[in-house]
Order: structure tokens, then sequence, then C-alpha cells
């Protein structure tokens, strides 16, 4: 444990040779496993727990008699001792000899690329990449050292990915941005000639896709992390270490600053300027620039349906209601001054 | 025509040996077609049908002079009837040779891989499994018997697919939930150690993502309908014969029951408990637990550009208004002691 | 500048033989390259551009000094333009040898398919057709002539895609439509014999999936353009010619008209029609047929967090409001009639 507590500079308090092999919740873990108590709501639960250690806060530390790990910021200290107790995969370097590699890319030696990938002519793909089955690097495409895609990422031509970033599967970089121009016959494509250039420890989630620039590049900042089903549309800036939740969809050329929260099936429309420092709840929709940092807000939690029906109802008649409102506040004055 | 309604225990009407080759719509069938009247507001067009052969409920018994399969769940039967005329191809087994299967993994004599695959070590492939062309199975990976992946699916190690259960292209298992914990220079990846765990006779949409547990496993419970486009979060439960329908997104931890029917489009907060038996409507929110089954909604129908203009102006004025209803009641109130 | 100009009908003012290599931004544009002014609102950013040469339209003729080129219509003529000076690199034909191509397949000698690509038996690859690394392409698919398949398509089988479509990385087109009935252990799956039909240039964004019809065909008609992430199910037709941006979902059996506009994050209930030249506001919900083009809403805009909060609070309030005030009305009456 001792070694784990190091992971995080935390203090061990209790027998520091406690053997943890895992981990679990409060309410499941079992013997050999590490837990963590990061809210003291659940320090009833810490109570019954079957886990060998626990990691805690320092509001925490004499809450149990368990060998415990006291850490300033319980959640981070969780999170890079996981990181120790399950490394990722070694990277075993090398190329798959089902894997197309054009004559002209550059692959690094220390480089991983499975199965059925294929990587185009002026890819340079840089010392530690780890590349899954079934990939598609485009021409001219850069990949910095430590970056990993998993299986089926599709990476158009010319984007880049800065170092350590993670590209979970079925995520689509660089594809064309929705641009066109609307002439006699019909839609007449606008060709989308910018890049997607993505910075240092990145992660974006499974199936999510961002658009290349029309002109310009669109850019995501070192540390953002987006979710699953995201999509980002041509010429965005996401700024450094903004989180994005599952499918939230952000329109052409917004820019959102750093360190911004959104939640999941957001919606923005395009040509905004977020801030740094905004939160923005789940299930809202951003119509305007915003200059303040704060939480932001549209969504509407369900009721019961009738309830919901109900409401819905005295909601379209609101009109016809503050109409009548503002009568009644007419007659009455009226009725004051004939009284005087 | 007699086989076909074995098929779904229905009771044959009229010339039992008529021929029957496909399915076709009240309006559009045509002689050699089976059609189905599941509504008896579509009585009228089954006076005009070509079909050779329909389906209905004893209510619609002598609506028609056609042969025809009684049931007393018509599209119950209809079902049966098309999975009858419409079988699956038959599974061809082998392993195409531009596979690439690891040594150390298990695969069915009875299984067929396609063109391109990978499949990890330690995966068990059971019999009667079709994987389609450039899916990637991971480590230690088990399909059950008779398990389809169509083409592209991505399966991150350690997850499960039970028995006959389907997926469709583009689906991801098992990707990295959206767990960080906030560090002092960024935000820090907990590592995602739980599994995807999927039971029997589960569909899953096309571009559907499941996200592997944090600690825990997320687990897709036994006949589980999935739409397109869907993002279930890391440490979902959905609970057996649920049906969810497109883009609709469920938030962490979030355990919905059995029985649900969820709209398309739907938000779902994380750490929720969805009673057994609740229908969520399209395009609404869900921010609390629910413990009762029955229909919840927020969802919003649109009206024309400005009418909704004025009502949404008229719900942004409401705090003023209710402050001078107050008052008017409050006027009133005084009025009526004046006059006392 | 003059070929330029010819691609779309321009009349060049200023230096003809200036030369151009690129577009820009007025703001960021630089010497040998090619920018435009569409709205009269950013001539004071033409004062101060760099480019070379700029694109802009009759009222703003004189407004520079710059070589130009004049169009009644300046962003298609900038696409036109752009078009020209970024041309599609040249369709290499050639299978490319780890590709798998069912004998049974008809490939024009003049189509070009990617490495670890699949074509089912009975597909037919007309001449110019482009298809990436990575694609699926099932039995009996046809694609026309100059179709072209970004990385990692998958086509399920007996769907047909249009002269010119462009299909972008993980679009999932044919996949099985939502389809179910109840049985009495659970649901039953209903066989999706409908086609998906795509018509002549069409294009849809990365990820998207369009799902085959229950018994007839699902409809893309010409020149219709898709976003990203958007899902359109089973029986669907999108009409001519309109345009729906990313994470949009349209349930199944609803007919879109021509030329309408779908926003974003727009969601449609099942079996509606929509007529001609209909406009849907982004993040905005469909839930009857519309039968007069024109702009539909029902979008909510942020408010700062606390703010809509009482706004909410009021909105769930309103029952009791609207009861309120209508015994306010009564009493109004009441005291009025004790007056007279």
């Amino acid at each position: 444990m001792q070694e784990l507590a190091e992971a995080c500079g935390g203090e061990v308090v209790g027998e520091p040779r406690t053997r943890i092999h895992g981990v679990g919740t409060l309410e499941h873990a079992v013997t050999g496993e590490l837990t963590f108590l990061t809210n003291s709501l659940y320090r009833d639960q810490l109570q019954g727990t079957r886990a060998s250690a626990v990691i805690l806060g320092p509001e925490d530390r004499d809450a149990t008699q368990l060998p415990r790990i006291v850490s300033a910021n319980p959640y981070a200290c969780y999170a890079l001792v996981a990181q120790r107790l399950f490394p990722l995969p070694e990277v075993v370097p090398g190329i798959h000899p089902s894997a197309v590699i054009d004559p002209a890319a550059q692959v690094s030696h220390e480089a991983s690329i499975g199965p059925h990938t294929t990587v185009g002519s002026g890819a340079i793909i840089g010392p530690g990449v780890v590349i899954g089955p079934g990939c598609s690097v485009g021409e001219r495409v850069v990949l910095e050292a430590g970056a990993r895609l998993y299986p089926r990422v599709v990476i158009y031509p010319d984007c880049r990915i800065g170092p350590r970033s993670i590209l979970h599967a079925g995520v689509v970089i660089g594809a064309d941005g929705f641009g066109m121009a609307r002439g006699a016959e019909g839609w007449i494509k606008i060709p989308q000639v910018g890049r997607v250039i993505i910075g240092a420890d990145v992660e974006i989630g499974a199936n999510t896709t961002v658009d290349r620039g029309a002109i310009e590049d669109t850019v995501i900042e070192d540390g953002v992390k987006l979710d699953n089903q995201i999509q980002i549309a041509h010429n965005c800036r996401v700024g450094a270490h903004t989180v994005i939740a599952g499918c939230t969809g952000i329109s052409g050329s917004t820019r959102i600053g750093r360190n911004c929260r959104i939640g999941g099936g957001v919606g923005m429309v395009g040509h905004l300027e977020i801030c740094d420092g905004v939160t923005v709840s789940g299930f809202s929709l951003i119509t305007k620039s915003i200059t303040r940092p704060g939480v932001y807000t549209s969504s509407i939690p369900s009721q019961p349906h009738r309830q919901w029906m109900e409401t819905l109802a005295n909601l379209r008649a609101l009109p016809q209601w503050t109409q009548k409102l503002k009568m009644l506040e007419a007659q009455l004055k009226k009725n004051s001054k004939e009284e005087e």
C-alpha cells in the first residue's frame, strides 16, 4: 500500500504493507481491494466495508480503523492509485503484417500498429503510439508520442493528434464540415480545406466526431475530455481542460473557453464565444455568447404526463393570460379612480 | 399459408394452400404477398388491398373475404410469420483467411468469422456466432451461442454478449466510461476496470455505444432492445425487456427497471433508479428517480416561430407576472376590506 | 484568377492574371489567397484584408481596389471557385489486394477500392466510384457512378447509393429498423425487409445512420445533405435538396418534403408529413404534421441557472396561477355587480 500511496503523495495511516490487488466500491469491495471515500455523506458505508484499505480525506482520517491513505484530494488520489494498479498494457512495438503502411509514411520503430489498419502517405507516427485494429490514418496525419487509437478510428488527411491523447473506437476526426452554398439547382459543396488540431492529453469518447475546418482549423486544446457520441462542427475551438458530456452538439465556428463543463445532450448554436469557466447544465441550449463564468440552464425535468400536459396547456395559453391580467389591472385601476 | 399460420399459432380462415412469397402493406401489397391489419382504424384499407392473404384480429375476422390468419395478437403473429418467410442467411461456419485470430482464443467450429476481423487472446466464440467483416473482438470477450455481430462492431476486452444477441454495425461495447478526477494541473483519468455484460436476446442498433463500468459492470439485461445512436454510460443497468429509442443518452450509474419504454432523444441524469414499467415520452429529461410506473414527459411540441417566440417571452416574464398577480390579489383584498 | 472566375460565371474586375493558390478568411488571408465577402456587414474587414483577391456581390463592387470577382451569388461563386482550387484527388482505378471482393460482384474497371474493404455477392460498383479503406458493401448493393465512400462505411445488403453521393466515415446505411412486436415472453423481432434508396448528389456526414425500411424502402432523395450523427429511422423519406443539421433524429415513417431546412438536435416523432419548404429551428420537437411552409420552433435558450430555476418554478405553478387569476376575475366581476 505504501507504494500506492506514493503514486498520489498520500499519507499512509495503519499497516503500510497491506497487500492490495484491486479496487472496489465501499459497498462491494472484498479483501485485498482498496476503496475510497470522497464524500463524508457515505461515511456510514465506511463502517461496513470489507475492503482491505481505503483512501479518504483528512476530515475522515479517524472514521475507520482500516489501513488508509489520507489525501487532500482523495478522488484524484484514487485515480492515480488505480492507474498504478491497472497500468495500460505495455506497448509492443511493431506493425502487424496485415496493416497497409504507405512507403512514404514515417512510423517510429517504437510504435505499435494493429491488424487491418491503413496509414497514408506522409503520415508521421511517433514513438509509443498505439494504433488498434482497423484504423484509417490519412495522408500527412501526425500522431505525436504516446497517442493511442482504439479500434476503427478514422483520421482524415492532414489532422494532428497531440501527445498521449486517446481516441476511442469509432471516433472520426476531420470529416468534412457541413458547408454548402445554395445555387440555382441545389446545394453546392464548399470544400473543407482546414484541419483538425488536437492537443496533448485529450481523450475523445466512442463514436464522437470532430469535423475539419472550412478554411482555418478546428482546434481541441490540451487536456480536453470529450465523452461519447458528441458532434463538434467545423471551425470550433474547445479550450484547454474543458469537459463535454455525451450526445452534445456544438455548431460551427463556436469557441468554448478553458475549464468549462458542458453537460450531456446540450446544444450550442454556431458562431458563439463562451468564456472560461462556464458550466452548462445537461439538456440545455446555448444560443448567445457567454461572457461571465457561471451555470447556464434551460432544461425542464419531466413530470407525470397529465400534469405536464396541464402545465403545457397553460404555457401555450400564457399570451392570453397575460392579456387578461393586463385587463384586470386596468379595471382595478379604473375602479379605484371611480371610487375616489 | 397453413405453414405460416403455424409459426404464430394463428387460425387459418379460407384457402390454406394460398401461396405466399412476401409481405406488403395493406396499401401496396400485390398478389402473392401477405399483409396485416393490427388496428381496426385501417379496416377501410383492407377492402382495397391486393394482397393474397391477411393477418388480423378476431374482431376483424369477417371484415374480408381474403384467405386470412386470425390471431389474438396479429402484430406478433406478423413478426413470427415474417421471420419464417425471411429467415436469416444460414450460418456458414468458418474463419475467413484475412481474419486475425489470436492462437489463445477459442472459436467454435460452428461459428462464422468474416474478413478483416480480429479476435483477441482468451476470447471465447460460441457455436452459431456470426461475426461480420471488420469487427474487433477484444481479449477475453465471450460471445455466447448464436450472437451476431454486423460489420465494424468493436467489443473492448472482458465484455460478454449473451446468446442470440444482435449488435448492428458501428456499435461500440466497453469503451472507457467518462471518469476523471480534477487534479492541480488538469483532469486525471480514472481507469475503468468494470466490464459490459449483455444478456440474451438483446438487440443494439447501429452506432450505439455502451461504456464499461468504472469499478463494477455496466449491465444490459435479457431481451433489451436499443435503437441507433444511443449512449449508455458507465455503471448503468437496463432491466429486462426494456426498449429505448434512438439518440437517447443515459448518464452514469442510472438503473432502469424492466419493461420500460424510453422514447427517442431522451436524457437521464446519473445515479437514478427508474422502477419497472415506466414510459418516458420522446425528447423528455429525467432528473429524479421514479418509483411509480406511468408516463413521464417534459417535451414541448413546436409552434410557428412567432407564436413560440411570444410564448417564450411570456414564459421569461412569468416571475414579473406572478408578482403582479400577487399585488392585484392584495389590492383586491384591501379594497374589499375598505368597503366593509 | 480569370480561370477561377469562369468556374462560377463571375465578372473579373481588376488584374485578371492575379495568381491565386489558396483561400482565406477576410481577416486571416495572406498574399496569394482569395477571400470572399457575402455579407455587407463585414465590409469593414474588407479594408484590412491582405488577400490578393476577393469574391463579392454587385452591391460591394466598388468597396475595394483589390482584384475581384463580382457575382450575384458570391457564396455559391466561392464554393465553385474553391472546388476548382481544391479538386478531389484523382481516382486511381484498381482494387487493393487486401480487399475481399465476391466473385459475383461487378466492379467497374474505373472504380477504386481501398484496403480491407469487402464487397458482397451481386453488388454493382459503378465507374468512378471510390471506396475507402475498411468499408463493408453488402450483397446486391448498387453504388452508382462517382459515388464516394470514406473509410469504415457500412452498407447493408440491397441498398442503392446514387451517382456522386458522398458517405463519410462511420456512416451505416440499411441497418435494421427498430421494429418489434410484444409477445407473451418479450419482444419479437420484425424482419426489416425494405431497403435504403439514396439519390444523386446526396452527402451524409460522419457516423450518421439511415435504417432500412420495414416493408417498403427508406428513401433519401436527390441533393439531400445530412450532417453528422443523425438518425433516420425506417420507412422515412427525405425530400430533394432538404438539409438536416447534426444530432437530429427522425422517427419511423415520417416524410419530410423538399427544400426543408432542419436544424441540429431536432426530434421528429413518427408517421408525420412535413410539407416542402419547412424550416425547423435547432433543438425543436415536431409532433404533428406540417402543411404550411414556414419556421417552426420549440427550443428554449438558456439563462443563468438561478434565473431559469425561478422561471421553471413559475412554469410549474402555472396551473395554480391561472386558477387564481380566474378567481380574481370572478371576484372583480362580482364586486362590479354589487356596486351597481
